[in-house]
C-alpha cells in the first residue's frame, strides 16, 4: 500500500525542514579526537546528580500516592510556591504562572494562543534557531531586527514597527532573549531593556521574554528582566510574559520551565496545555520544589558558575592570545555562548568543512540567519560543555585554520 | 493597562472552551462523603511506588549524566527497545516508533501532523471529551458515528464516509478507542475490527487507534489491534497509528506513553514534538525501560487487573441488585467506565445536580456528543477509582434516585 500522507499534510507539516544544526552534531559527535563548540549542552558535572537521586527516592516513597496521579495542565501548586519564593515574587497571583515542560514547551504555548498563519513576530537577528523554527512551523512570519554589542537597536525596532504598523501587517510580538543571547552571547544593559520596552509599550506589542540563561551570570551586575521593568518602572503587568527553563540549572533531561505573564495569556496556555501534554511530569515538578524548598537551589547555582566561568575565561584568553588581527568577539557576562566575527570575505560555511578536518566544531553564524537575509562571516562557540584543556586546544586548532584562511 | 489580549488570540485560541467535566470534577472533589463515579483516575493503590523510588535512584546514580542530558525528540532507544520487546514486536523499525507525554499527546502531534481548520475527523459517538476537545482546538470539525453494543457500526461508518466522499469533504482520519471504549466501555469483537478496517480500506482513510485501557482486560480474551490487523490480515503497514499510554499502569503523573505507525506520520510527529516540548522526560523514559527490562510489567499489570476486577464486579453486580426495570448498561471486559442507558424521558443532566444532593456523583452522557447531536439519558460510571464499598453504597444512592425519577 503506497498511501499518500504528504498529500494530508497541513502546510505547515510539509513546510517542516530538518534541522541544519542538528545535522552538524550528528556529524561531529563520537569522532575520535574532535573538539566541539558546536552543541548548546550543559556540562554534565553541574547536574546535581545525587541530590536528585535522594529526591525523587523521597518524593515517590512519601507523596507517591499524590505525585503519580493526574496532576493540573497550570502545574503542581508546591511548585509554584517555591518558584515564587526563588523569584522572589511572592505576591504573584498562581493564575499568572504556569510550570511548563522546558521553556520550549512556554514559547510553544504562547505561539498557539496568538499566531494564526501569517502572522507576524519581530525577532533579534542573529537568533535562536529553535525558537525561529517553532514560530515558523506555526506559520509567523519572522521579521528580524538588527543587533549591536548591547542587543537589539530601538532605532532598527522603531523603524520596523512603524512600517510595519503603516502597513497593518499582523504583527503579534516581540520575541528576545535580553540576556547571554543565543547566538551572540550578548546582553541589554539598563537603558537598552528600557528603549526596548517604551517602544514596544509605543507600539503597543507584546513580549515575550526568553531567559534561559539568566541565573548563569559570571560576571557584572545583574538587571531586572524585562518582566520586572514593564511592571515596576512602566506601571505595565501585561506587556511581557516570561519563559524560563530548569535546563541549564538542573539538567535538561528533567525538562521543566515555567511561564509567567498576564492572565489572559496563561489562561489559554493552559488550555493549550491540557489538549497537548495534560501536564507536565508531576514527580519532577514535585522534586523541584524540594530542591528549592531546602534551600538547595542558590548554592547549587554558585557551583555551576565556578564551573563555567573558568570555562568562558579560558576561550576568551585563548582567542585573545592566537587569534590574529581583524577577528573579533563577542565577551559575554554569562551564558554558555561566544560569537566570532571574522573579516567579510570569509565564508564560514564552507570553513566548517575544513574545521571538521582539522577536528574542531562550530556552528556557522549562517544558521542563525533567516534566508535572504545571512551574514556568512560569524560563528557560534560554546564554551560550557567541553573541557577547559579542550577549550585551549580547540581554539589553537580554529586559530590555526583561521590564519591560513585569512592569509 | 488595559492591553486587549483577546483581539490578539487566534480563532482556535478564542473558541476553546473550559472543560465541564473539569468543572463538575472540582464541585464533588473534597466534599465530604461524595461517593464520585466521575472521573476517570487509576486507583492510587496501583501505583508502584516501591519499585519506582528504587528505579528512579538507581537510573540518577548510575546513569546521570546520560538521563540528565538533553534527549532525542524520538524518545530514549533504550525505552523504545524496552517496548518493543513487552509489545512483541521485535522487528519494529525505531523510525515507526516514537515516545510521547502520554498518550493525548501523541493523540496532538497527530493532529498537528494533518489538521488543518475545517478538516474532517470521523470518530465514535459517544466519545472521548479530551481527544475531541484537542481536535476542535486544532480546528477540525468532527462527524461522529453511531455506536452499537460491539463499538461503531459499520455501516454508519460506511454510509457517513460516501457522503463525506461524494461531497469533496476533506476527511483526514477515523479516531477510534476499540477498546473498553470511554465513555461506553464497549469493545470491537474481531469482526468488527476487520468490518471497520475493510471500510477505511475502502476509503483510504487512515486510521488513529487510541488504546489507553488495553492492558486492563479483566475477563474475555484478548484480540488483535487495529494496527496489528491492518499488517497481518490486510498487509497494510501504514493504514493504522496506535497510541498508547502508561498512565494507568505506572500512573499518569509520570506523563508517558508512545505512537507507532507508518515513517510517514511518525517522523513529521518527532519534527512537531522538537518544536513544542523537545523531549519527554528522560529520567522517566529509562525508568520505564528498566521496569520493563526488569520483567515486573506483566506481574504487574496482574496485579492492577486483580485490583479492579473485583470492582467492576461489585459495580455490575450492585446495578444488577438495585436498578429498576427498564435500565440497562454495558458489561465492560476491561478499562474503567460503565455505561448506563436510562429512559429517554429522564435527563441526566438535571439529574445530577439531584444526585450530588445525595452524595453521588457521575458525568452526563450529554458530555460525550457534539453540540446538537446530544442525548440525554446515559451517564458514565468510573470503578477504577473508588473502594469496593463505596461503589455499593454510591449505586445504592443512585439507584434509589433512579426509581424515584421514573415512578
Amino acid at each position: 500500500m503506497l498511501r499518500s500522507y504528504e498529500k494530508l499534510y497541513t502546510p505547515q507539516t510539509a513546510a517542516m525542514e530538518h534541522s541544519f544544526i542538528r545535522q552538524i552534531l550528528k556529524v561531529t559527535r563520537g569522532v575520535p579526537g574532535m573538539i566541539s563548540f558546536a552543541g548548546g549542552l550543559p556540562d554534565p558535572a553541574s547536574f546535581p546528580k545525587e541530590t536528585l537521586a535522594r529526591l525523587f527516592h523521597e518524593v515517590i516513597s512519601e507523596t507517591g500516592d499524590d505525585v503519580l496521579q493526574y496532576g493540573a495542565s497550570e502545574g503542581d501548586v508546591k511548585l509554584k510556591e517555591a518558584l515564587k519564593n526563588f523569584e522572589e515574587v511572592p505576591w504573584l497571583p498562581d493564575d499568572q504562572l504556569m510550570i511548563t515542560i522546558g521553556s520550549t514547551n512556554g514559547i510553544y504555548y504562547y505561539l498557539r494562543t496568538l499566531i494564526s498563519p501569517d502572522d507576524i513576530i519581530v525577532c533579534e537577528s542573529p537568533g535562536f534557531p529553535g525558537s525561529i523554527a517553532a514560530m515558523q512551523a506555526c506559520g509567523a512570519r519572522m521579521i528580524g531586527v538588527e543587533m549591536d554589542e548591547l542587543g537589539m537597536r530601538p532605532d532598527r525596532l522603531d523603524e520596523t514597527l512603524r512600517d510595519l504598523t503603516r502597513s497593518s501587517a499582523p504583527v503579534k510580538f516581540l520575541y528576545l532573549i535580553p540576556e547571554f543571547q543565543n547566538p551572540s552571547g550578548r546582553s541589554m544593559d539598563l537603558a537598552r531593556r528600557r528603549e526596548i520596552l517604551r517602544t514596544a509599550l509605543r507600539y503597543d506589542i507584546p513580549v515575550l521574554e526568553d531567559q534561559p540563561y539568566r541565573e548563569l551570570r559570571y560576571s557584572g551586575v545583574r538587571i531586572p528582566t524585562l518582566w520586572e521593568l514593564a511592571r515596576v518602572e512602566f506601571g505595565d503587568d501585561e506587556l511581557v510574559t516570561i519563559v524560563k527553563s530548569f535546563s541549564k540549572i538542573l539538567g535538561p533531561g528533567l525538562r521543566l520551565g515555567f511561564a509567567a505573564g498576564p492572565e489572559k495569556i496563561i489562561e489559554p496556555m493552559v488550555k493549550w496545555a491540557q489538549k497537548s501534554t495534560v501536564s507536565p511530569d508531576c514527580i519532577t515538578q514535585r522534586v523541584t520544589a524540594r530542591f528549592i524548598g531546602e534551600g538547595l537551589m542558590h548554592p547549587h547555582i554558585e557551583r555551576i558558575i565556578e564551573l563555567y566561568r573558568p570555562k568562558r575565561d579560558a576561550m576568551l584568553e585563548t582567542l585573545s592570545l592566537l587569534m590574529p588581527p581583524g577577528i573579533s568577539w563577542t565577551e559575554p557576562e554569562g551564558g554558555m555562548f561566544i560569537w566570532l566575527t571574522l573579516p567579510e570575505e570569509i565564508n564560514t560555511d564552507r570553513m566548517f568543512d575544513l574545521a571538521i578536518g582539522e577536528k574542531v566544531a562550530f556552528i556557522p553564524g549562517s544558521q542563525f540567519y533567516p534566508a535572504g537575509k545571512k551574514r556568512y562571516n560569524e560563528i557560534r562557540l560554546n564554551f560550557s560543555y567541553p573541557g577547559i584543556a579542550e577549550i585551549r586546544e580547540g581554539i589553537e586548532r580554529l586559530s590555526a585554520l583561521v590564519r591560513r584562511e585569512i592569509s
